[in-house]
């Protein structure tokens, strides 16, 4: 299905008083706003294909109903998502979940809905149908080299998929390492990963870039081979001006400073892209701002500094996308409030006042540093988010909007109340 | 398959001479090892009917070949384990799971392998094909009275088919909780509970006892409804004298004191049976003792400190299990891992010199409080282990002869490679 | 030094357009706006004594000047804020550092600046010159029944102070516990400082309360003996109705559900009280709010959700009090601005529509329910707070005006550079 | 105090037939002892000067009696232990703490005790009377460059004192960081900090090293400047080859993979050194083995694997230290406790069977991974251990004859029982 444009044409007009009253202030209260909108416009979070499917743990998944049954139907998902909010025009592909042989119908689609192709993201978690070597105990790392042929291979097809959807970038995310102590020599496992990346890095076409995930624990109970930004900033030094760290803010140890490592990656070059969700215990994957909106606001705050000075490009320099699980929750609505909540975060921190946090800084005024970020994360940013929304064509309020026009019950009644999405 | 008598008498004939040596050594260090030897061979440690398959995490199962098909499988496989090691004397149901209409012939052929039947386990954290109502929101906890009344049910039934088997306890673990703020009203949650277990504890046979086992997190990722050891010794001291508080070691925040908890329920009086396994990071469900052996060790000192001063009989005081999964490891081959590492830290723990402890204590010399727990700990126990273990009529080296009998191959061939047992 | 009432007047007069503007945003956004404010204008937060001078670390204290010197400057400062805020209207005193023969003087120093008494803290953390014992190995949990005599007699004589002073609780926080496995039998560890806290709690008054603070580690780093919320319970359960539990944010394991113990400990009817702060890694004592806002709005959204349950009033129902460490900070704008985010964090939990959560919470509408919580957190409170705080008598920009009046300087000038404040 | 050799011998003797039969034993289950035993001589662990007094926590000390006045009775401490363990044949000098300007006489002192200089410690976390500038707000990171002058002034000062030591490392641990979110930029932080560092580098003599050591929080609570291994590893990959990383088991964040980290930092050939202690919750600097036995022969085990691959000398090739804090212990007791934990560990990691483990590492076998690793550790290794220092002239048992000589009361009858040594 598809939003008509005299639908949300409708929506926005009966909010427009309202907003036009919020904005109004928020303009007032905001000089740099047009600015800041403008900024707005430009940013898109790519959706991930296996995310418009109910999530599940391993004690279970409680379906919904309506999940797309084949890629075309994930990217009219990320399109109704899309002409809501905006905010949502880009789509990554996960494979084998996405196989598919009609690139151009599948491009042309894409196109249609306004989304362009992501970051590419290969599996070496799971074992397929017809596989010739189990990944039980690794891919990229395992002791054996065949194992470790068929997953470089898998890779390097993946890329060939990439670069028929029009995509250029490759996210590695490895499951490997080990559940027990001697179950694996660390640096063995290290430099047979290392070499794996060599060969899929050496398969890169021009301008594509490679981005090395890392994550602290599961599925892998003891250690993780590429287990935490230190590591993976060793892997994509070792690689080459092509590969770069890629941050998911559910893969951390607890208590660990994500916004100080962001900052960190973007001085040594490395800050590659940003996997967005959120999280209390582990890699939770949440939607994004759920449980500490604090948190999201200052990685912004540090990927805008660090960006700023680096010259990078806000909306084309780093690969944004969310990375969730929807298990109690309408995928496409949490994938709206994620969204909603990035964007908040995108401009409170384009709202920080640099110039007098930097002198403020420079004095040790800490009680003044604080009430610059604070001042700027206390400010109510949804009508200047709307506004953005608005310009750009989307609803005013995008989850309401899905809710009054039936979505869900439409993409049920077509689809089917027990389709199950691949992913997760 | 069963193990033949005359293959064990084998194999611990070419060991004995080793073995002999070894134990003289230790018996002639620990003056007090037959009063030791008597309560090992009296130690017993349930097995769970779902921990003799491969076990997963949600990014995937790597399935292991030869797994047990159904319920009488099961029994057999903990009839192997229990042969071997003669200290895997009871097995644990899990309903819908391990669902018969045999009872009689199921009893007879866990009497065969010397089986008997501990505390029953109800689900009430998955949808079963058929089932009227989802869990998805929760079970006891449920905001609406039918789903409640159907997980109450589910649990009476579960109690009905254990009085079948001649178990005497339920436990209840409940994934009940929330992913979100706001998503629950704690308060009403916890009533609901409270009133859902009351229905239950109801139900409950004479002599029977309810287990309240807590979790801190996963599957729900913001709160859990029975979420730590306070929380599940409110619902048991509100529940009345039937009701006990279970623990599962991997089930605490991160650093938490599980050894304090122990002695602390045990003064309660409210301590009602363990889940052993180990973990780093969350409920990783490791074999026992492999990734913090010290902290068992610590643990089986409160729990004989505490049923002792009690008067609680170590055997059958408490109910003892195991509750791991096994990713990368035959389950079988797990499980003697595990019962071996439980049965070590008990003889450790039984090897402190309680007397001195209590006297250095008494004079704050905290130096000599470690020294004494170190001292049993640094003790090379498995000897005495092993030679409770002879004296039983099990193996003198369970894992080494279950290996040298090529037992998995024989359970392969005899059930096939591609089999998957119930469970998670 | 006192603030003049035309300084304030001057400040607040240069500053009512602006106010006025945004305050008539907020109240056309909030209709319950009045209500709202004569709820802030009661809710008044305690001022510890101790957090009045530079805090420190075990590595080192790096002191700020113009600390006070006496009971009577900590009040002086006390005064100093509540003028600025007209939010800090108590006292809690520590004993034996606040010390004095003049109560009577005190209490008219007190009234002046309109402040009451708090609840009184002992200290059998320390040992004090001249102590017949050593509390190195713990005060009411401590295996020499003299050592418990001492350190019940202490508080006993903190209660008596307490009295003269007018103030009617008494907050008992233990650093009792354990620095490694064995030093400590937990049970009687438990068992001495109950019978301890009987002692002291038959000395209270009528109309007095105890406060049973807990804490997981700290200064003790493998057990305390009040450690979490289920043993400060059992306390608080075993010695009577006047016995309540006290929440201190950064007494928690890592990712504790800090709202969930709020939330049960209310229904229970034995939370007692609050120490605000904010923390990252363990107790750092950061400025309330400085680190998760978000958490600290959760936690005011249970509070006000059980009070409003069971009728306990807002400003006067239980004891609310900061309890902070300012090691990089000017001790009084730390505490100016915790004053302030709690103040904004329980306005948005005002905001929060209760009835509408109910039914989203009755219809498991997750994404609802977050939706409803995250509007009231987004709104910006600030100009509803600095309304309350105008109608009250305070400044409008408390931190501000502390800065434009160059307090710290005239402090630095009356008291000297070099001056420490008694405290951590 | 000095022990006399006739006082050790007497020990020995009564404890040699005993001891004879327990190294009997050992010796005939581990043929590969005489080489163990050899390594064990050799191996000599470094104590720090401040580890010598009673430690303390940010709410108080309680202190013993008989602590060091001065750098000579610290060292005549450090003799003590050495004569007793003959494994602590180094000390490691803190400045300021530990100034002098009788550096030939200090010489003589420790060569009369068999004591080598150790890694020079500098002080940039506390202010010290007199000094120009504050480090409240960092040091080798400050904005002010006139702050970080002043600290790498003292760090050079410190390595011209270690040169008339005879000391030949400089261990450089910064308290710098930040308190709150903004107060610091991030990458000026990073920035300054290694321009500082080049400065200290540059004034290292040859044959030097510079240890830049790592640590996740405290006495900073929201950020560190040189925060995990990762930090660590870009500063010493930035300065050069005489810059390493060295590990505090106590620095990371919870449920960190230590051993991972050091296999990762050796095979980049920057592991520089080690400070030894055990912990639950954070820098809790508990006696070494105290809390995580396994943890610690973990470790070994790596150390061991990639020194030997890397062909590094394991008494000389790194910087072996404790760095502990004695609250509630006899400081001279504790470090005996560590030093022995520390020998068990190294030895239990010495008698892993390598080949067979780099097999089943080969064959994924973890089962028996985890059976090789545990065989060597549920060995009992005290008798070689025993056997390794009566060889090099030391006591059975150091514990027991420093309480049947009463070194302690002796200590306080020449020293007093008031004295405070410097330190933490």
């Amino acid at each position: 299905m598809e939003i008509e444009k005299y639908q949300i044409d409708a929506h926005n007009q009966e909010l427009e008083t309202e907003h036009q009253r919020r904005f109004d202030f928020a303009a007032a209260e905001n000089p740099q706003v047009e600015n800041i909108i403008s900024k707005l416009i430009q940013f898109q979070i790519g959706i991930p294909s296996w995310a418009l499917g109910t999530g599940g743990t391993r004690f279970g998944r409680f379906s919904g109903g309506g999940e797309p049954r084949s890629l075309e139907e994930k990217i009219e998902d990320i399109g109704l998502i899309h002409q809501l909010n905006q905010s949502s025009g880009a789509v990554s592909l996960h494979i084998p979940w996405d196989k598919t042989e009609d690139y151009e119908g599948v491009k042309r689609l894409a196109n249609h809905h306004g989304l362009r192709f992501d970051a590419m993201n290969s599996n070496t978690f799971q074992d397929q149908p017809g596989q010739a070597h189990s990944y039980k105990f690794g891919s990229l790392q395992h002791v054996n080299k065949a194992v470790r042929k068929q997953a470089i291979a898998h890779n390097i097809e993946v890329i060939r998929q990439g670069v028929a959807f029009g995509s250029d970038a490759l996210t590695v995310w490895l499951a490997d390492g080990s559940c027990f102590p001697g179950q694996l020599n660390f640096r063995k496992a290290f430099q047979n990963t290392l070499e794996s990346l060599e060969e899929i890095y050496a398969a890169l076409p021009e301008k594509w870039k490679l981005f090395v995930e890392y994550k602290a624990f599961e599925p892998n109970f003891y250690s993780t081979t590429v287990g935490d930004w230190g590591q993976s900033l060793l892997f994509a030094n070792k690689l080459g001006p092509k590969a770069y760290t890629l941050v998911d803010l559910g893969h951390h140890l607890p208590n660990a400073n994500i916004e100080q490592i962001v900052s960190l990656l973007l001085m040594e070059g490395k800050l590659g892209g940003f996997h967005f969700n959120d999280s209390k215990y582990g890699d939770d994957d949440l939607t994004a701002g759920s449980m500490k909106p604090y948190q999201l606001f200052l990685i912004f705050n540090e990927l805008i500094e660090g960006m700023d000075a680096k010259g990078i490009d806000h909306a084309t320099g780093l690969g944004w996308m969310i990375d969730a699980s929807h298990n109690v929750k309408d995928p496409l609505e949490d994938l709206l409030q994620s969204v909603e909540a990035i964007m908040l975060a995108y401009t409170q921190a384009l709202l920080v006042d640099k110039e007098a946090l930097a002198v403020a800084q420079q004095e040790n005024d800490t009680v003044k540093c604080q009430e610059i970020l604070q001042y700027a994360f206390r400010t109510d940013a949804r009508a200047i988010v709307q506004e953005a929304r608005l310009r750009s064509g989307g609803a005013a309020k995008p989850l309401a909007l899905y809710r009054t026009l039936k979505v869900r019950e439409k993409l049920i009644a077509a689809r089917g109340a027990k389709t199950i999405a691949t992913g997760l």
